[in-house]
C-alpha cells in the first residue's frame, strides 16, 4: 500500500524550528506519511503569492493528497482553520483564500470548519496554528479519518474567497495585467493567460516593449527580453541568462500591458 | 512498523552537497530511516542558536526519533562526538552543549563517547564529522544499535554544558534579559519565560516601551510594537505585519529589558 | 524490500513551485519513492557548479540510486535529454555535461537519449523538461523500468562532456588552479587535488601567501587564512570562524596559485 502524501507550503522560512515541529506533529500521528515540502519562502503573509505557487503545482500529485498551507495573517483573530476537499485532493488550513487558484482548477466539493477537540493538540497557543491545529487535522485525514469528523460542516459559498485580481480590458484594446509573481530566475509571471488561437500580441513591460510572444525564453538571445508562456500557462516576461525583475526593476504587484497588434 | 526518524540540524547551508552527503550515508546504513530536516540555515557555528532552535521542535517528534545535529566549530579539534539518550530522544552530535536546552526538557539518561570503529565511516576525515562520525552512528542507532555498543559510556556530569545565559534580575526589580534568537518574520526571541500567574509587566527594547504584555501579536494593530508569549513558551517582541528585528536594529545577543509596573 | 532513493539537484531555489511539481509527478508513477534533495541552490544555470556538488555527494547513497539532475541552460534548444547508468547509479537529465565530475568516480557503461513517449507526461512544455520529462524518466528507471525502454541507446563517445578546467602548471614549478566553488562558509574550494606523497607547498590567493597546507581549518587561529585538504580531496582555502570568499573577494572562477617551495 503506498503512503499518503502530505504537502507543506508556508511563509515560515527553513531557518526556524517551525516546519520541523509541524512534521514532527505529523509524524507523531501519521507516521506512514510522506512529506513534500512545497515552498516555505512565500513572503511573509503572502496569500495570494502562496495561492499562485500552490496552484503551480498541485495537479502534479497523487490523487489523495493532503495540501497543507499556512500562510497566516490572521492567526490569533477570527479567521477560521479549513479543510476544504475536492475530487483530487484535500487542503488543510486558514480559511482566508489561499486555495483560491487551486480550487479553480479542482473545484471544492466539502468543507469542515477544523473544531474537531481530539484533531488539535492539546493546548492550542494563541500564534502558531500551522503546528497546533493545522498540522494534526492533515494528519488525521491522511490517517483516515473522515472530513465531517474533523470538524463542522461548511456551505461551500461561505468560504472566503481569494481577492483575485483579473487581467482588465484597456480602452484601446488588450489588457492590463499585473504581476503575481517572481521566481529565482527572476522571471515575472503574470496572470494573463494567452489566448487561443492566439492573437498577435505585444508586451510593454516597465517602459520596454516586446514585439511578440515567443514560444520559450531559448528563442531570446542572451540578455534580451523575451515574453512566452510559463509552464503554468500564464504569460511570463524574462531575460535569457539574467533577471528581468532586475533589469525592469519590477515585482509582484506591478502592472503590464498586452497589447494587439493592428 | 513504522519507520523510524531521524531530524537533521546543522549551519551547513542548503547550497551545497553536505546535507546530502550526511542523508546518503545514513539511508545506505539504515535505508527504512524517514530523514526530516529542522534546520541548515544556523548560523554558522552558533551553538546556541542551534540550541535554541532544537528545543523548540524536538518536543513534537515521535518517541524515539534521534536528532542529529552538526553545529561544530570544534572539528578536527579534540572535542568528543557524543550520544545521548533520554526517556524520549536520542541525540547525536559534538559534545559542546548543542543539546542543552532541549535536555532541560526531557533529561539526559545515558551519554556515550562515539568511539566505536564499526559505527563510523572506514575513513573520517578532518573536516567533516557530520558525513563521517555523526551520520553513521545516527544511522545505526536509528537501526537499533545499543547506545553502549557505539561508543564507550560517559558520566552524564562529564557532558559539556550550554553556557546559557539566564535572565538577570535587575536592582529596582524585574529582569534583564537577552534575544536569543530572531526568527524568519523578524520576531525577537528572548531567553525569559513569563511568571506565572502574571505580574504586570512592560517591557524596554531598543529605546522603545511596550507598556503590557499581550496574549498574541494579533491583538496589535498593523506596524504596532507588541510583546508576548510565543509559541515556545518564552517573551518575543513583534511587530505585526513588519519585523521587529529591523525596526528596534536588535539582534541576537541584544538586551531587552523587563520591568515589573509599580 | 529497501525503498528506491532519487536525489535531487537543480538550480530552481526553494521559493517557487517547480521542485514541488516535479516531487508531484515522480510520487504519482513511484509512490514508494525516497526523495533526497542534494540542492536547489546552484547558482542559476551553473553546470560546472552543479557538477561539483553533485560530486561530492554521490559516491555516498545507496547502490541503485538515481540522481536527477536538472541544471539546463539549453532547455527549449536542440540539448538531448539523457540517462546514464554507471556500476552504483543512474544520472537523468540534460546532456550538457553536468554528470561529469561524478562520471570521473563511476564510469558511464551505459548512456540513453530520452525519446520514449511513453516515459514522460503527455503534454512537455519548452521551458520545464525538469517536470515533463526529467522527473517522470527518473521515476520510472526507479520503479523498474529498463534503461533501454525509456529511450535510444547512445554511444557514451556522444555525451557532451564538461568543460573542465584542470590545474596548468606555472612556468617556474607549481600550479594555477581555479575556484570551482564557494561554500556556505566562504570556503574557497579548487579544482586541484593534492599530489600524494605531498610536497612542500605554499599557496597564493587573492594577494596574500598561506606558508604551507595545513592537516585542517582547525589548526589556525581564528581570523587566519589556512590552505587544507578539504573532505572531497581538493585544495580549500578557508578564514576559521570567518569566512574566505569576504576577506579576499574572491568567487567561483578566479585563480588561485599553487608553488612549490624550494
Amino acid at each position: 500500500m503506498s503512503r499518503p502524501v502530505i504537502t507543506l507550503t508556508t511563509d515560515f522560512g527553513q531557518m526556524d524550528g517551525y516546519v520541523g515541529a509541524m512534521k514532527g506533529v505529523i509524524l507523531s500521528i501519521c507516521p506512514q506519511a510522506d512529506l513534500v515540502d512545497i515552498s516555505h519562502l512565500i513572503r511573509p503573509q503572502d496569500v495570494r503569492q502562496a495561492a499562485y505557487v500552490l496552484s503551480t503545482a498541485v495537479a502534479y500529485f497523487p490523487p489523495g493528497t493532503v495540501h497543507l498551507v499556512v500562510v497566516d495573517p490572521g492567526v490569533g483573530s477570527q479567521r477560521r482553520p479549513v479543510a476544504v476537499r475536492t475530487e483530487r485532493a484535500t487542503y488543510v488550513g486558514p480559511d482566508n483564500g489561499v486555495f483560491g487558484l487551486a480550487l479553480t482548477l479542482d473545484p471544492a466539493r466539502q468543507a469542515v470548519h477544523l473544531t474537531g477537540e481530539g484533531y488539535r493538540l492539546p493546548s492550542v497557543s494563541a500564534t502558531f496554528h500551522g503546528r497546533d491545529i493545522f498540522a494534526p487535522a492533515a494528519a488525521h485525514l491522511a490517517s483516515g479519518v473522515a472530513l465531517v469528523d474533523v470538524g463542522e460542516v461548511l456551505a461551500l459559498s461561505e468560504l472566503v474567497e481569494l481577492p483575485i485580481v483579473a487581467p482588465l480590458p484597456r480602452p484601446g484594446g488588450g489588457w492590463r495585467c499585473e504581476i503575481v509573481h517572481v521566481d529565482r530566475f527572476g522571471n515575472l509571471i503574470t496572470n494573463f493567460r494567452l489566448p487561443s488561437p492566439r492573437q498577435r500580441l505585444k508586451v510593454r513591460a516597465g517602459g520596454r516593449r516586446i514585439e511578440e510572444i515567443s514560444h520559450t525564453f531559448a528563442d531570446a538571445a542572451p540578455g534580451e527580453l523575451v515574453a512566452y508562456t510559463g509552464s503554468s500557462e500564464y504569460l511570463e516576461i524574462a531575460v535569457r541568462e539574467g533577471s528581468a525583475a532586475s533589469i525592469l526593476a519590477m515585482d509582484i504587484g506591478d502592472a503590464i500591458e498586452v497589447e494587439v497588434a493592428p
